[in-house]
Formats: structure tokens, C-alpha cells, sequence
């Protein structure tokens, strides 16, 4: 792959890109005619957003409105910046999508971040950078967790994160490598992309299906260095693959997605977990997380690397140290089959079963409603982190205290 | 130049854009600690936005958030949009930005746009787009041309700019030759640039005294095609350098400037002008311009390309064929005498003589503002083109009817 032909590779690539973009436009927001389009993108990205721009103004586009982001201003900030910024993002920036959802507007993120970006910087600066953001758009997310409108998530190969994931590839080769991944990864390498897409929304579906007959108290996760017991809401929705917007659009919040997921009870969480994977979070990569939970809040943490970014972040507020979200994904999932570490959490999320600390998710609520849900989490924050893989089973425990198999060695039983 | 050392270039070159982003940010913007930046810039423009943020953090930014566009999406639009999208503009993009503005933001926008991106599309679906976006920027215009805040305007070589700019060099040469041009206009390339714009201020601050101290009732254009009398509106201010926020705040609102204007009277313009330039307009070029004025109002509109846009620009509404701005530029201005078509406003009107049709600016008015000021011209739109050369003779007409040279073959006299 290495000696990938440079023709051969732009043709072929360009025919990728144009139909990542349809998949997105199509599948992943399910764009209707008339509907304006935002787009999330760093700048690195605008090959693919003209693509996907061009792909939605044929399906009847309103209008598509990009906002670049460069991710680089990051660390210039924490640099350059007097203490002041640190605790200041501007809220008017966020209330504008906000107005734009309400008009009916679609969301799409393009995500490719550095997991490396803010490397050897100020974890407390970063944390109050954080925070303000969170903040900031504490509006915003409540919208797109609650699925005001349809939205979706795709990946980019950013050269920054190429390197990261092939260390040892030159950079351009690097930059293929991962576009590879990506195309496998978003079956976009496949002959007909639609009807693989609608087969595997289906099956998970029939996954979330099962589970949500079985009705589980709790679930219970071992392997080495791990023995937790998650607590479920009782009334737990569990979601996988599609969703639903409330103003009806059926959409595919995530590309890749091989999970299912769940909301744990926000007090019913005790036990030890060990992180399956590193976690890439606002730039660092923590790894080697040890965490200990005590009647669903974190009472220890540890990590080899990135400890103090882990503890500010659990810090963030009261909800940062308990439970919003638990999923199940096989480690037979192509992600994990693929047998690299992504350091992004719309792969690694889904290379391998999570827990997610902070916010529960409306669409995990019965009703699908989080205010002033009993046992629901709330938080500025929701960051999932890998527990799974082919050392883990998980029990489901059911409300008469009997222990069924869900998954043996990382597969669902 | 062509042969210009890569390694070299680039060190240089590193020093100059850092200078570049210096003189935006203390002189073009003069930000003031604690305030927020907005950047409009090309997604293209990245390093340079960087090298801003850089120094407005240095400076006490309270925050920098760049907006980066990609013009190339007007195109995709127009050839893959269907046809309600071309009346469409989101205004909440700009009640976002006026809210900034209220909360004492600075504006800087990062100019380089393709003169030629809109080539062959369709003229009357460009006009829709355009006045659905001067619709939805209304608000926004009256606030940056009311001198709401400080802001700024600074060029950027974009490739595609160069390659119009330069269609004989090759495509990386041609962006040298941009950015040469750019560093000499903006003089940055001088050993002490704050000093050169302290002085060029100081003369252009002269001028403006000068012309404020005449009281001219008109002016009149003479030379080849071009027979023009602007009338000037009573109690008239004459503009040039450096302009003052109503916050109080002394910024340069374009870099490269050279000229210096006031309001014409939107009823007293009359005879014929022939543009000494080409006008970049919507990615359109209009070249050969030829238009006669009765009444204040143009009557009649010739070009030898782009007519369409032209004459669909100055239909954009009613005061879109009458005067707004007219500018007095001498022939030996450092961008003229670069003998370069730059083919963009920033740098051509600061080249040349130049009148602008659509919407006067408050800074011109008696108590700087135009609201229900008889003679003031309103519209969507407000666009400079060029009418001064070498050939070009302008005199001032006294309160007794006495004409004064004030500019003779392109020079004050």
C-alpha cells in the first residue's frame, strides 16, 4: 500500500471522497430538500466539504453553510493568550446554531483531531479552556444529544492525525493509510454502500431489540483488571445504529457505528475498571486509565500518561465523575479487527465496548426526556472511554438477580 | 524574483507575513486588550490567520475566532443548487456577528478572493445570491460602515488571486510575485513599518484637512470618455488614513490605503465616466465600463464583459445606480505605480480615482450619520470602481461656481 501508484490513487481516492460525501449526505444527516446544511469541518477538511456541498445542494439543499475550524489556534492560545481567555468562549456563537437548528437546519462534524495538538501544555489552562467551551455550548449540546434535529458525525484524514496513527509511515503515506482505514471503516469500499448500510442499521437494530426485551438491572464486566458492575435505569432505552430526530428524520448519527448503548443509573456504578485503550481527549492522549467507582461516582483515578487531564476532567463538575452512557461493541467489529489504535473516539468508541463519564442521553431516556429523570446523569461533559475487548465478558443482571451471558471474550453471545 | 532561493523565500518570507500580521494587528485593528477578534479570512489564508492570532493573543486578545470561508462553494452552488437557494442567505450568521460587535468585538477580514470564480455562471442566479446575502448582512454593513467598532481589511495571496494577477508565471511563482507585491503595498517591507504608517497617516490625515477646509460644492472628472460632475453633499467629510470606532478606538480600515473620500450628493451627478480599470465583482470580471450619469442616476451602462453583472448589480434596488462614495488617488500612489491589475478592490481603488455606487458611509456625513440625511444615498449594495488615471484631470468647484484644480494628469496639484 505503501507504493499506492500517485494516478491511480487520485482517481480512485477522489471517487472514495465523492462517495463518503453521498454516504454523509444521504445516510448519515438524510438530508431533506429545502434543508440548510452546517458544517462542522477543520480546515484541512474542505476537499471533502465541497464534496459533500456538492452532493447536498443536488439533494435539495437550502443552503450549506461550512464553519472551519483550525485546530492549531488551540495551542496558540494557551501560548499566547493572558489568563483571561482561558475562561472565556463566546456563547453568541453557539446560540447562532442554535437559531439555526431551530429553523430546521441539519448538522454534520467532520472529525479528524490531533491527538497529539496540545501535548507538553498546561492541563489546568486546558481544563478552564474546557470548561468555557462546555459552557458556552451547554445550549447547543442539549440540542443535538436530544436529537432536535438530524445530524451526523464523519471522519477526515488530517494529516496531523495520520501521523499519529502510522508513526513510522512518511507523512503522505500516512495520510493514504489512514484514508484507507477510513473508506473500510465508513463501508465506503464496498460495491453498493446503501444497501450494506441499511443491512448493518438492521442488525444492530435487531441487537438493540434483544436488549431491550431483556430488561437488565445491571451489567457486569471482567476481565483483567476489571470488575464492574454498571447499574441500568430502570425504563433504559438502548440505541444503535439509526436514530430518530424529533422532527422525524431518520438519520446516522455516527459513521463508522458498531455500537449499542445504553443509560447506566448515576448512583449504581461500583467497582474497577481498567481503559482497553488510550483515550484521546482536548489534545492528549491519556492512557493506561484506572479508575475505581463507588456508588456510581469515581473515588480513584489513575493513568500512566495524561493524569492530570483525566482528573480535571472528571473534575469538571459533580456529574463528570459518574456514568452517562454504557455500549457494547464485539470485538469482532472491523474496527477492531483492523488492529489499529485510532486515538478518536468516533473509531476507537466503536473498535470496543465504552462507558462514557457525564451527561446521560435523552434518546437512552424512556420517553426520551432527561429533565428531571431520577438516576439520569447531567453534566458539561460527555467523553467516552474504551473498556471492551477479547479479554472481557459481560453479564446482564436481571431484575430476579440471575446472571445471563451478553458477551464471552469480547463476543455477543 | 522568479529564481527566488526556496529556503531563503521562505525565511523571508516567514518574517514579512509575521510583519503583515503585526501591522493588522496593532495598526490595521489596533486591538485593544481584553477585546475579541473576529477574522473572516479564506480557509487558504490558515498561516496567516495563525500568525494574527499570534499576535493578538500577545496583545490581550480576550479571545480570536476566525471565520473561515471557501469561496470556491458559491461556485458549487450555483452549478448544483436548486433554485430557492439563490434567495436565500442565513441571517443568523450575521445577527451572530452584531451581537459580537455589541459585546465590543474587532473585526479583521482577510481579503484574496478569485476574480475570475464565477466565470460563465449564470449572471441573473449570481445577482440573487448576491442581494440575498446583502440582505442578510444588512445589519452587519451599517454597523462596520458606521464605525461600530475598529476593524480592518488586509490582503492575502490566494493562489487562484495570483494565478489571475500573474497568468504567465507558474502557479507557486505567481504567488511569490503576489506576496512581493502585497509586503511593498501593505509596507511591510520597510525598516521601520509602524513609523512608515505613523507618516503615511499623518499625510493622508493632511490631505483630508486640506480638502475638508475647501468646501468644494462638486467635482469634475476630465480625460479621456469621462466628463463627470459629482456634487458634493453639503457639510461633506472628507475621509483618508486612520478612522475612529464610536468606541473611541483609531484603526486603520484598509491596508494597502492610499485614498481619501467623501459623500457625493445622490441627486447632482451627471455626464459620462469611463472606468480606467477593470472591476472584480462577484468573481466576475467587468472590464471597459462606460456609463452616463443624469440627475444623480446612471442611465445608461456599457462594458465590453460582464454586462450582465453590471447592469444586474446597479438593478440590485434604487439606490444601487446612484453615488455613494467618491475618492481622490494620485497616479503615483506605490500600488499604480507597481503598474500591477490586481484585479481586486482593496488594492485598485487605492491605485486610482474611484466612485462608488449603492450606500454612502456615515464617516462622510455632517455628525457622522446618514440616517434621514437628505442627499445621502442608501442601499444594499456599495461598490468602488476605477475612473482616475495619468489622463485624468480633477478640479473643485467653489460655492461662487470658480473651479480649482485639484488633480492634474492623475496628480494633486
Amino acid at each position: 500500500m505503501l507504493g499506492y501508484g500517485m494516478t491511480n490513487q487520485s482517481t480512485d481516492f477522489e471517487t472514495k471522497l465523492d462517495r463518503l460525501a453521498a454516504i454523509a449526505v444521504r445516510h448519515g444527516v438524510n438530508l431533506q430538500p429545502g434543508q440548510e446544511l452546517l458544517i462542522n469541518a477543520p480546515v484541512t477538511a474542505v476537499d471533502l466539504v465541497r464534496a459533500v456541498a456538492r452532493h447536498a445542494y443536488r439533494a435539495g439543499a437550502r443552503n450549506v453553510l461550512p464553519q472551519f475550524a483550525d485546530q492549531e489556534l488551540s495551542r496558540i492560545q494557551l501560548e499566547n493568550g493572558p489568563d483571561a481567555s482561558f475562561d472565556y468562549a463566546p456563547a453568541w456563537r453557539f446560540e447562532a446554531v442554535e437559531k439555526a437548528i431551530a429553523g430546521g437546519a441539519a448538522l454534520l462534524s467532520i472529525a479528524g483531531a490531533n491527538p497529539n495538538l496540545l501535548a507538553g501544555c498546561d492541563p489546568a489552562k486546558i481544563a478552564r479552556m474546557q470548561t468555557a467551551q462546555a459552557m458556552a455550548a451547554r445550549g447547543l449540546s442539549a440540542l443535538v444529544g436530544g436529537f432536535a434535529v438530524n445530524w451526523s458525525i464523519i471522519p477526515f484524514a488530517d494529516p496531523a492525525w495520520a501521523r499519529a496513527v502510522f508513526p513510522n509511515a512518511a507523512p503522505e503515506a500516512a495520510v493514504s493509510l489512514l484514508w484507507d482505514a477510513i473508506f473500510a471503516a465508513t463501508r465506503t469500499d464496498v460495491a453498493d454502500p446503501a444497501a450494506n448500510w441499511r443491512d448493518h442499521a438492521a442488525s444492530l437494530a435487531a441487537r438493540t431489540a434483544m436488549l431491550n426485551e431483556k430488561r437488565f438491572s445491571a451489567l457486569h464486566f471482567s476481565g483483567p483488571g476489571t470488575d464492574l458492575h454498571v447499574g441500568l435505569l430502570p425504563g433504559h432505552v438502548w440505541i444503535g445504529g439509526a436514530a430518530d430526530s424529533r422532527t422525524g428524520i431518520r438519520c446516522l448519527p455516527n459513521i463508522p457505528t458498531e455500537e449499542v448503548f445504553t443509560m447506566p443509573h448515576r448512583d449504581q456504578v461500583s467497582g474497577t475498571v481498567r481503559a482497553s485503550k488510550p483515550l484521546s481527549y482536548a489534545g492528549t492522549l491519556i492512557e493506561g486509565i484506572e479508575v475505581r467507582f463507588e456508588s456510581g461516582r469515581i473515588v480513584q483515578a489513575d493513568a500512566r500518561t495524561g493524569t492530570d487531564v483525566f482528573r480535571n476532567l472528571i473534575a469538571t463538575d459533580e456529574g463528570a465523575s459518574r456514568l452517562g452512557e454504557v455500549a457494547l461493541v464485539p470485538d469482532a467489529s472491523p474496527i477492531s479487527q483492523s488492529g489499529l489504535l485510532f486515538q478518536n473516539t468516533l473509531f476507537d468508541e466503536n473498535a470496543a465496548s465504552h462507558i462514557a463519564i457525564g451527561r446521560a442521553l435523552a434518546v437512552n431516556a424512556p420517553g426520551g426526556r432527561t429533565e428531571g429523570l431520577e438516576g439520569a446523569n447531567n453534566s458539561l461533559i460527555h467523553v467516552d472511554w474504551m473498556i471492551g475487548s477479547a479479554e472481557i465478558d459481560v453479564e446482564g443482571i436481571r431484575s430476579d438477580g440471575v446472571a445471563e451471558p451478553v458477551m464471552r471474550q469480547g463476543a455477543f453471545v
